[in-house]
């Protein structure tokens, strides 16, 4: 079989997971999303809890972080010891994707793949996004928003997310050109855009 | 038949010229580029030559236009006779763009006619980028340009391009979430993009 590593970014509301989760799906292959928080929990000892909270957040400054207890003095990954959470996820993170799309055909959520995984030639990288209207119905029927908070809830999510791209990839979030395809979710069924990546993914 | 409106925003050196014209070709629809300003010129009466000059770039400030005679006082188009001649070919385009989208199926080129024509629910609107290694190799191959020269044309022609698009459209250019769909042409060949819009406008 062919070995295919698939990275997704996605706008919040966008649908991406779901896409990905039934791409993985009809591909028979393995599908990463929060998986890569109990691995990076796993490995460092650290409490899956402790990364819940700092997941796909770029670092704050010093200051800041050590006001909000985001530092982890003596933890169980020693080499790491005095970054502040959030970088040791990324930096556990990043080493898991490496690992993962060196052993297995996958799809992967989040958390700068397309960047970590930019010279591998067998990684398709795509982006998700989609209009107002159809997030907000997202965010609301799948995630339980309060409808009168979902627009303020994506744009806080998406500039997080954004923010944390950037941080340690250095490039901008929703750019074209950071990945293979962009797809607008809201224009074409969640299934016939499965269909359309699993042809991308197998004609390349 | 169904009505097909593809507009193609593209990175010089892409290729998204080329598949745009195979696309027209494949779904038997009208193909408009440099056409553009051949009926510019011809609803004005101003010479195509005057338009060439600024086709796909912003207006220059007032003072900057005037010392280059980007001015055309007193022309057949009377009721824009103040305006910078990259200002009326825009106006001129907009109208065009808009018009031929009313009456038939097409595949536009650049010009912001996604922007343009943003509204238009049956339009389908892509944009192509690649990496400079193949943009360079498509710049000498099919654009006759000086290899040494390539990377320093491709660019300034871009920078040019996303100051017209950001101009006249507010957007940034290249962002994903201005278009359906953003397909980077190096890592597909030509003839399988083709097909993959064609189904791609097909089953929406």
């Amino acid at each position: 079989m062919e070995k295919y590593i698939i990275t997704i970014g996605r706008q919040f509301g966008s649908g991406g997971r779901a896409i990905g989760e039934k791409l993985a799906k009809k591909l028979g292959i393995s599908f990463y999303d929060k998986e890569l928080i109990s691995l990076a929990a796993k490995e460092s000892g650290i409490s899956p809890e402790v990364f819940e909270n700092v997941d796909e957040k770029a670092a704050n400054s010093l200051l800041y972080s050590l006001s909000m207890g985001l530092y982890s003095f003596g933890s169980g990954f020693s080499a790491m010891g005095d970054l502040p959470v959030n970088d040791k996820l990324y930096i556990l993170q990043h080493k898991i994707i490496k690992d993962i799309a060196e052993k297995e055909s996958c799809v992967i959520v989040g958390r700068c793949a397309d960047y970590i995984l930019k010279d591998n030639e067998n990684c398709v990288k795509i982006f998700f996004y989609a209009d107002m209207v159809f997030r907000k119905r997202e965010a609301v029927k799948k995630h339980g928003i309060d409808e009168a908070r979902a627009e303020h809830i994506i744009n806080k999510t998406d500039k997080s997310r954004a923010n944390y791209y950037s941080f340690y990839s250095g490039q901008k979030w929703g750019m074209a050109e950071n990945y293979d395809l962009c797809i607008d979710s809201s224009k074409l069924d969640e299934d016939k855009i499965v269909d359309l990546i699993a042809d991308y993914t197998k004609i390349r």
